[in-house]
């Protein structure tokens, strides 16, 4: 690789934090010390423009975006973050873009505490793929495929602003200037849910993060479980300045637009008093939208309608 | 992403081996328990179409190749492979690809015994990126910093062929047609060398891979040694059926071709003679071409001639 491409790294030679990490980025490979008794638990997630950020995104929300959706896939198994690597393909080196990059990934690295330890970089078309690795407790490891009949459903957060705000970008909705900058913020800047995951493992039997869509990611538990759900769509938490807006579209959003980043997961029955105490303790936003029913295919309202997964691809070159 | 894209995951569903994974490829993250009192090492390396290899070049030896390099990396650094994730991005579906991908990446995974433990497959241009993960002993690590003024330089094997192999595929040499097979098989299927690192890494001070050329990763130790070495050029070993071609050009390969995968170690004088020895237990290739020298600055031939890795770039637009 060529000089100009090596001086990228100069860029992402950041002090790590936690004394697990013997060497970091600068020898072929880094050298770490796991912890005793602990999982590790490994993400990859590629992240392409135009694909998985519309053209145009700032190169600092990118840089916070491409790690968040990694963490959250380490809050969605019980995990603590502790290390990552970048691989970082550029089709040319720009300093600006750089330097707004390495400060979005860096800001949200050093909040949830997660030390780059190595990477790679390249020159082709832009695409950043992050491998995070984090610890989990082996009583508090969180699977899709372990929700039992009469578990309550929860997500952490509102759903579908995302969603929204992609469309209005893409001119599909005209949100005002205030709404559209709530739902820009939520597209561009997802926080990951690991510090809420902390307390979650402690109660819940299931769990994913929502990247595909509410529906479609817990259509996900469903199929590893093998058990159907209800959903009261009038308790779907949904951002107060989108609630004057045609429901119709707003409640897609939120079942299907997905890149959402919230966790779903199920708490059982005999935990579900001991967690509504803990998120009334923590503050933790929290919202109970439904149940696991095993006398059910696939997703149900509670008025006995079907609920789809499909409908709806963002991103997809046949957006309508 | 797309049902299409989904379905490519089933080229990736293998049985593992190691009983450390506990959930491979399926959930948002594998779960994975390392052994105890081992440091974990861990290599991203991207793969990219036109840059880390030329365009036509077979899926299947591109399968081999991308996840090779991770594990000569993980060799040069002391540790034996365990896990792998695999982030592919292709342009499209293509069924005949994928197989032969697969069944590249999947003979070479078996034969070093690496599970492939998570990934992400997109759409866009053709890249791929293995984060490989080995366990290594304390005591053997071996990084770029610890050689020492009098130690002997070895290399595992033969150096030049896939730089000679690139460049008859370039039109740049003209090979004979059996000659120009074994450089193509050196370029395409490099063989990582992890049974070798066992044996290297109970005698060695330092160590890297070649990637990049042999004067240009030796220079990588002497910088994070600081110190100078000096070179045989006599004692290159160079395959025998290039030695009929222009001596100049062939030695230009070997010293600044890249690509070879061949380990570059360093032996302190106290252990040269038990290390001979189990080279010739083990049978292994293995030359030595030289020594690391405090009085010199930068490598020198045993001439006092000053060889610089730079002048040759190999895959940039300007090769000439």
């Amino acid at each position: 690789m060529s000089s100009e491409f090596t001086l990228i790294n100069d860029y992402f030679h950041w002090d790590t934090r936690h004394p697990s990490v013997l060497m970091g980025v600068g020898d072929d490979a880094a050298i770490l010390q796991p912890p005793e008794k602990k999982h590790l638990i490994v993400s990859s997630d590629t992240f392409i423009e135009g694909v998985h950020f519309p053209k145009g995104t700032a190169a600092h929300a990118i840089g916070h975006k491409a790690l968040a959706v990694n963490l959250s896939d380490l809050a969605a198994m019980g995990a603590d973050p502790a290390w990552f690597t970048l691989a970082l393909t550029l089709p040319e080196v720009d300093d600006t873009w750089l330097h707004d990059f390495s400060s979005g990934l860096k800001e949200l690295a050093n909040q949830f505490s997660i030390d780059l330890v190595g990477g790679d970089t390249t020159r082709g078309s832009l695409s950043i793929t992050i491998t995070a690795i984090g610890f989990a407790d082996e009583k508090q490891v969180l699977q899709r495929s372990t929700a039992v009949a009469g578990d309550s459903i929860y997500v952490t957060g509102e759903l579908g602003a995302a969603a929204a705000g992609l469309a209005h970008l893409q001119e599909r909705v005209q949100l005002d200037e205030r709404t559209a900058e709530q739902c820009q913020q939520q597209l561009d800047y997802p926080i990951p849910r690991n510090a809420e995951s902390v307390i979650i493992r402690k109660f819940a039997s299931s769990c994913i993060d929502i990247s595909d869509g509410f529906l479609a990611d817990l259509q996900h538990i469903l199929d590893a479980s093998e058990l159907g759900a209800v959903i009261q769509l009038q308790d779907l938490p949904i951002m107060k300045s989108l609630k004057s807006y045609d429901s119709t579209e707003i409640q897609n959003f939120a079942l299907r637009g997905g890149d959402d980043y919230e966790l779903l997961f199920t708490i059982p029955e005999t935990n579900v008093d001991a967690f509504e105490q803990a998120i009334q303790q923590s503050n933790m936003m929290c919202y109970c939208v439904g149940h696991i029913d095993a006398a059910i295919h696939g997703i149900q309202s509670d008025n006995q309608q079907v609920l789809s997964a499909t409908g709806y691809n963002h991103f997809n070159e046949n957006t309508s």
